[in-house]
């Protein structure tokens, strides 16, 4: 027998007549505290301020809905095959939710947190925010960096957002106009402006590079960005479902596709 | 090559500087409209007025968390096998949601669904609602029934919980304070409390029985109702993720299994 | 604390030098036993004679790879969201795999193992099979039931494989070359016939039917029927990946499904 | 509309009376090849010889059953939950075989991949092998770069199988026996002992380490290897279910767990 430690969480525990979840009374949050607002409190271990509840459920919003994507066909193509197992459906969605797509916020969330140490972040801690031309230069080097290695700048380009995406417009906007410390926002900004510059090419600060830089802001390290997504998608992953149940694409799709394979 | 239909989808749709959802400007909604009302968009096709946002997030906040489940033993395991996936960590702990538990919810709207036909929901229609006679008489008989078929009623009982589930009690409170019809609601507990009194055990209305009935009541149909707790729950298990990477347990877990299977 | 049963399991157990599967020593099994009797032994809990290797391996082989099936595009699509979780596709793959398809196995073999009781199975424990005339006229019952329920009977009819799939032809040879006794087999032929005259359509015996006919000869019980379809789509799910990877097709699906739901 | 290319595969191709995979005649394989064998056409196109057939079958039969394991554990609290869904079930334990459990394979067929380049795979090309002094050379290099950057190499060292790993012992002997060059089964049992040496621990070549050198020499990449695990495991996960049926422990662990985290 191997010595092992106790188990212990502090997601939730019970009495006869009490249900706490992170150190919180979940029976009188009910009828105050919104799902938003409770996904803040699974992710930091405590409730929102006001203005942290207006950003943060903005940021989830965001992401709940994308159209058609990848993990959506992938979730209605399982629905098509079990239709028993709802479940089973936003499962295989959100198994898709992964480098490609989740991963850029994790990766426009990582050029900031490397690049704006202390400051550009939720609790500036007595600094001062770096000035428009310190930013600018730091955007300058990391898209020389990525020009180098080839890579692509995360949370950049859009194919129909151009030359700017409303989406992001919108949620920077609210960052500043709830008075959050704007940083992250100003180096993604200059990312695309110098990675434009450099390229030639239209590449418009995207949604998810937006949502990268305003989670940085509050706080979300960036190796747990992803989790945002996987939240909010499972929620739209629901609504394909039952899209799919009023109007099917499933079975279309399949047969296309096969019939193209073997004609 | 078979003929088939265009594929459609009203879900999202976008043009350079536009994004709709469901009919409804995503721009406009950023900062305004939270989490769950986004929610109650994608399940319902509309925003939700505001006492519908109040009762539907009450009933979605209530999901996302009942502590260390075997669907959050399983996210959790999952992760110690692939920390590179948190995507898949999450899946494997919905995949857990089926008949046994978040069913249960399916299992209450049923009962509700069919025996308070047109009353009950949330638009009446003109109907007076049943009298707590008639509903007592339903009650009488889905209790006997169940008992013929030796089936529990789904949406009773609790371990802990007794003889009354605190949030069932609020949440069906909350329904009261905001007007909404309660004869699902006056059904489950009609139902909790014929079929304590049949069987001699404590059966109190529990939190999915609550949940089960003020769905309804909102009018969402029953086998739809085990997506609200798949929407919920990938929240909470992101939450058990973020838990497992500061105070693990899936390592304990296994090797206690381990090693009493083969000592 | 509540009381519990000790864990238990006979799967593996190994000592510093001997690893043991199912009471088989696995060392001396390695170079000797094929990855279908493996398989046979984790179903059944021994390993396969002769003839039962060869039919068993048919069987799963048969279940590996049907082409571009909705399964594979959701497998190939979440690995275009998540590279770096190959079990991640395969995964959202296995997802499929429910009532729709591989339920078709179980419906098969659940008719065979309802009007086939004692006979027509692997051990016919001495009982003289039924005669052409009896399983006539089980299939004319079984299909006058199916007609006025007005469902379809599990494992007949295909889109390509008219008037005979070959994989059924074949696999029920198999079972007779064999020397297995035919009364499953027998049943679904007989229906197939009995349907198609009913009906007027070419209702073939499908793979499918076969493989629920056979697998109850082998004694696999109805209600786990689908695992065989797990088991062998698994590998199928990774030969799709590895595809994608050399000739990707999920791209060019999501693009087009793209642009004919928003143009 | 953007411009796509046609979408093709040559996994599966059927005409009335024909099925084809992967260029082979699937009906006249079915009562011949076994399930091993097929596997290994999904994974390299065609179909193996007879050496390559056992030794492949080897490697894929040890991946199968590994005990009770995080995955194992996984899948069968999903079962619990969502036991309409066998599917469901497999699938949550594939989603654990990622980086830290059958990531080790790949891990030990990247040494060797990266270090014996052109020697030590299927096809020499004419090539002599690598003498043991310079394998030894190699060894002592690689130890040094993982003690250097505190990693651990990949395919070393078991709780249990000590001083050797039985299942690694007699993979690499079929390897042997079946006359397949060893360089690579040289490589890991030579850092196997230089670790042990270094490290002053006893430091074993597992079964994942020996499998990762002989999917190398049997030409698997190393960047797919992890796909063995995955259609091997998940033959051991149905295995697992139909167990869990007869001899249920997810309960048991899940009320441990729960009435020890809150008691």
């Amino acid at each position: 027998m191997r010595t092992t430690s106790p188990i212990k969480s502090e997601l939730g525990s019970s009495t006869s007549d009490t249900v706490t979840v992170l150190g919180q009374d979940l029976i009188s949050m009910l009828g105050k505290v919104n799902l938003g607002d409770f996904a803040f409190l699974e992710v930091f271990g405590r409730l929102p301020d006001e203005r942290e509840s207006v950003l943060f459920n903005a940021l989830v919003v965001t992401l709940v809905e994308h159209g058609v994507t990848p993990s959506a066909i992938s979730a209605r193509m399982t629905y098509l095959g079990a239709p028993e197992s709802l479940q089973g459906a936003v499962a295989a969605g959100i198994l898709g939710l992964g480098n490609t797509f989740v991963g850029t916020i994790e990766g426009a969330a990582k050029v900031c947190q490397t690049h704006l140490p202390a400051a550009g972040f939720h609790d500036l801690g007595g600094l001062a925010p770096l000035s428009d031309i310190e930013i600018d230069d730091i955007a300058v080097a990391v898209v020389a960096e990525h020009a180098e290695q080839r890579k692509p700048i995360a949370g950049l380009g859009h194919p129909v957002h151009k030359p700017l995406d409303p989406r992001a417009q919108r949620l920077l906007q609210i960052g500043r106009e709830l008075g959050f410390d704007d940083s992250s926002s100003r180096l993604m900004e200059a990312l695309a402006r110098k990675a434009s510059e450099r390229s030639g090419k239209v590449l418009p600060l995207n949604a998810t590079g937006a949502i990268g830089a305003l989670a940085s802001t509050l706080g979300v390290p960036a190796d747990v960005a992803r989790g945002l997504g996987v939240m909010a998608r499972s929620i739209g992953l629901v609504g394909h479902i039952l899209e799919e149940r009023r109007e099917p694409m499933a079975k279309t799709i399949w047969f296309r596709v096969e019939d193209e394979v073997a004609p």
